[in-house]
């Protein structure tokens, strides 16, 4: 069975959708932050996208001139971790890092009875560089983040992405965020995710690159 | 500064959120297929999979059943394949298996001019195992799974979740495959993603492994 579906360039596939996108959406967006909205919309189907971001005043512009920098990215799980294009981050000289899986995290969480996400936190802040920090799953990191920060315990971060999802301490996290100084991009509300992590992200990166966006 | 909201243990976090769902559900869910839908949301936070999420006769206890003895879940992307939790995989004898960055796959799709998605739905089919397919991104990888199953060309699938996201070919891929034979779990509609796909699998995982659900 052969059917018209299928086979089409996945970057064609992709004008397209940026295109249905853009006739769908209910109203104009700020032009500074659209290529990061109709991104996370592309990843997600999602329309809610267009309202509940928010972003803190040139935090886009912040986020790529970090990356042109060679920037690295953090990220609160391996999920969002594997969804950033990391091809595209190296050549602006750039690495993902993710402390989630080290066996000492683990051990020093289970130790001070917190999250493993709050710890690995503690480890990327401790690298003492400005990083971009995106957060898609945990709300402890979230918090943690944001003491630090707060504290003046670590090197302020170049953008944080907060877009933990749930229904449980996530918006709390999100407002705590939005309250600090941090330029940062929030997925308000319950909503948001590692997926939606990593489509931030890229949409920074191909702004970065002058590419795709 | 300190706030209460932090460092909950995530065991209880998730218990709570499951709670949460359950009291904010527009009607009743069909028991069989609960667990699976719970944790769709828990997911995303976002209460369309309620019903968008189609289910074709017993296919979830297939799944289970597929788990228990000792089932490979292939992936059609890297970031759907890390949100498996391989740990609990592992204990039921399975693995997660994944093409696509495979640079034979990659080479082959250019010189045929079709997806890298496709052809990586070959190799798993050409293992000549019964696999369970989690499909969150790629149309393609579906349209191409469902022409091998009605081709007879294939091992029938033990289960195939069909959960890509997006505007191009998306919807009309899913409708193909409810139109086979196969059993499968499928987000109708344009929404799904790799993290829905991921958390199908963990959904039927922990009921194979009589835990967490």
């Amino acid at each position: 069975m052969k059917t018209h579906l299928e086979y089409e360039k996945p970057m064609d596939i992709e004008a397209r959708s940026m295109e249905l996108i853009a006739t769908e959406l209910p109203h104009p967006l700020d032009p500074e932050n659209e290529a990061v909205i109709k991104r996370v919309i592309h990843t997600t189907a999602d329309f809610d996208y267009v309202d509940n971001l928010t972003f803190t005043p040139g935090a886009v512009a912040k986020g790529v001139a970090a990356l042109r920098d060679g920037c690295s990215i953090v990220t609160d799980t391996t999920m969002a971790q594997s969804g950033i294009n990391k091809r595209a981050l190296a050549r602006l000289g750039g690495r993902t890092l993710n402390f989630i899986a080290d066996p000492q995290v683990a051990a020093e969480a289970k130790a001070r009875g917190v999250t493993r996400s709050a710890v690995s936190m503690e480890r990327a802040a401790a690298l003492g560089e400005p990083l971009i920090y995106a957060i898609g799953n945990a709300p402890t990191a979230l918090i943690r983040l944001c003491e630090l920060v707060q504290a003046g315990e670590m090197t302020p971060p170049a953008l944080v992405i907060g877009v933990p999802v749930g229904f449980v301490n996530v918006v709390e996290a999100k407002e705590l965020l939005l309250r600090t100084e941090v330029p940062s991009i929030v997925a308000r509300g319950r909503k948001g995710g590692s997926n939606v992590a990593a489509a931030i992200c890229n949409a920074l990166l191909y702004q970065a690159a002058g590419a795709r966006d």
